[in-house]
């Protein structure tokens, strides 16, 4: 063997090892489990990220993705990331230093679109309502008149917080003042009813790894012509050249031109999101909304017949895929979180940002989604507070 | 079933159908074919994304990465991102608005990283010689006296021209300048000998599908401390939150304090590049080097066997990985790569950028790089040309 010019430092050993690793019902936020066929599709073999192939595979992911959202906007497709990519690319194709963006925060994830948006050089600011409540219309429109965004942020499943925001009449309100409306649904797309074009958002976008089944790390997002023209009219260059929806646009064939090499997708993660997709169409969106729903409704009242109190009081105000539990007095949540998954390697999990320490959160996504783990979870969750009581 | 406000449109009949495709040999410069260990990793069932068993792969990641890297770094880990992503989380930690960032460009990723670093408000200085060509230590020390950089960009494997840049003597340059060093080793990690910290290097990334042949979407990165210091003495934000390196080390149990939740990162890839890194350090890094070597001669010999002529002559300056191999007069370039690839499924690529319709590129990398694909690659060349003589 040749003699290198340095010597090589030797790997550690645990790399040596082979990878494995019990198998865990997720009930969680997610990511929660995915079906065996979309695992199965990313041990397909590899095709390279412009071939024709796996152009279809796009194009599959993108009428998924239009059906999913429900919107015919041409700009569709999946960023190469997870959720948090998806966000990051909304705020940063939209938001130009100066800009007023309105956020409408009642759990974690509008402080993180606060934090993106203030790295983006907007100035941010809040409508605030505590974990477990949801905006009035009458709230944002005056919060609207307020501050006149040329951005407004509303968070359709805060899963921190287990609320779902309805969303009728926003998309009015925005373009009244010309301003965009940007929806986060990585918790709820799939499991509750959305329909983003008749609702008149801008942007939206999901992730892969809730109600679609698939693994995190590729995210579909959607721009409407309103934005993709505010895209256009930017005075600055989108800081993010991974993120710049222009360039993402024509990769994935939404313009007139020919593909472009912009990156190298994900490709084994874009089958797995194409197979997760491929399954909700077949499902259909109804029958998967009222499936989530009637899972959701089962929850509840077992929680209740445990004599625990759900954080979201309002029933039409409560997201059917995640569930937050007020933890009661005189129990240790984590300890009821190391019950569940050490003794039945089945994941519950706790708050998040606001929530921390308050709530137990259940997910009922997509292929989890099932009135046999629900009552699995309801079992395991009584004997482990059963087990933790302080 | 429960009447909506609004009425679903139907999805794309496309959906619908089976997910298809042919089986390929990939010897283009990347994606590469995954060894069946890989693929069969993703196939595992998920894990939460702070779920011990999984911050457990991710310090296998860490060990491998530092491995394959030469490294000791302490901030080593796995951007959720493909390449260009990692290239992305480089620049816009380092970069603020007005610093020179000096640019090394003999081909396609020189001028992405100008881009990339314009983008984030640098003010970009490049020397360029012709693709095929390297930079002789004296340009670069001559370039970085006249520019006075805050960060150098060199491109160790440029994929676009088949170059190998020598990196002796040029960490040593920055550090007497105090200038950081920043370099791209996507598609030469792991097929030729690399030392980033006896090379003095301050940042460097590379891909997953290239020679640790995992799937594209993530992709190692280490930062020296001298970078980190670099870091936390920025005067702004760093504009991402996805590619914040400061939270990402957290996450990644790279600094003292507890995992925090950053964001969800892509399970199923972080297992497919545990497996990879884990199958070149049972390799070892010696051996997988002299592997490229060896198949590379057997090619570069192979093609001048042909009657062709290679893009780098200077053999001491050609990329193991991938061979640019110039396009004979009276060749039409892209019926030869669509011959061999609908009459054989063997992918050569076209050039890129500077080097487009003027060579082929060939890949050799990771489970790829073996003299039975030299030979088969070299088969079907020659029967293309043939075929494609104009």
């Amino acid at each position: 063997m040749a003699q290198y010019l340095r010597s090589v430092v030797r790997p550690a050993e645990r790399l040596l090892k082979p990878l494995q690793f019990p198998h865990k019902l997720l009930m969680g936020p997610g990511p929660s489990n995915c079906p065996p066929r979309v695992l199965a599709a990313q041990a397909l073999p590899l095709l390279g990220h412009l071939h024709a192939e796996f152009c279809s595979v796009m194009d599959d992911v993108k009428a998924g993705a239009r059906y999913a959202f429900q919107t015919a906007n041409a700009v569709t497709l999946a960023v190469s990331g997870t959720g948090h990519a998806a966000m990051e690319a909304a705020i940063c194709n939209i938001v130009e230093p100066g800009d007023v963006v309105l956020i409408a925060k009642n759990g974690h994830w509008g402080a993180r679109a606060a934090d993106m948006a203030a790295r983006h050089g907007a100035d941010v600011r809040t409508i605030v309502v505590p974990p477990g409540e949801v905006f009035t219309l009458a709230n944002i429109a005056a919060a609207m008149a307020e501050h006149a965004p040329s951005l407004t942020f509303v968070c359709h499943g805060e899963s921190s917080a287990g609320t779902m925001q309805p969303l009728e009449g926003v998309g009015e309100l925005c373009r009244a003042r010309d301003c965009l409306l940007l929806v986060d649904t990585v918790a709820s797309l799939g499991g509750a009813p959305f329909f983003a074009d008749a609702l008149g958002i801008d942007v939206v976008y999901t992730g892969a790894q809730k109600v679609i089944g698939a693994p995190p790390g590729v995210s579909p997002i959607s721009f409407s012509e309103r934005a993709m023209a505010r895209v256009a009219a930017r005075a600055t260059r989108v800081r993010s050249y991974y993120f710049d929806v222009v360039e993402l646009a024509n990769y994935w064939g939404c313009d007139a031109g020919p593909r472009r090499y912009h990156h190298t997708a994900p490709i084994s993660s874009m089958y797995a999101l194409r197979e997760g997709l491929s399954m909700l169409a077949e499902e259909t969106l109804e029958v998967c909304w009222e499936r989530h729903l009637r899972c959701a409704r089962l929850l509840w009242r077992g929680i209740e017949d445990l004599g625990l109190k759900l954080l979201v009081e309002n029933e039409d105000a409560r997201l059917p895929t995640v569930t937050a539990v007020v933890v009661p007095d005189g129990v240790a949540w984590k300890r009821v979180v190391e019950h569940c998954m050490s003794k039945h390697a089945v994941e519950i999990s706790g708050g998040l940002g606001p929530t921390a320490g308050k709530v137990w959160r259940i997910g009922l996504m997509g292929y989890n989604a099932t009135e046999e783990n629900v009552r699995r979870v309801l079992k395991v969750l009584q004997e482990a507070i059963t087990a933790c009581k302080m």
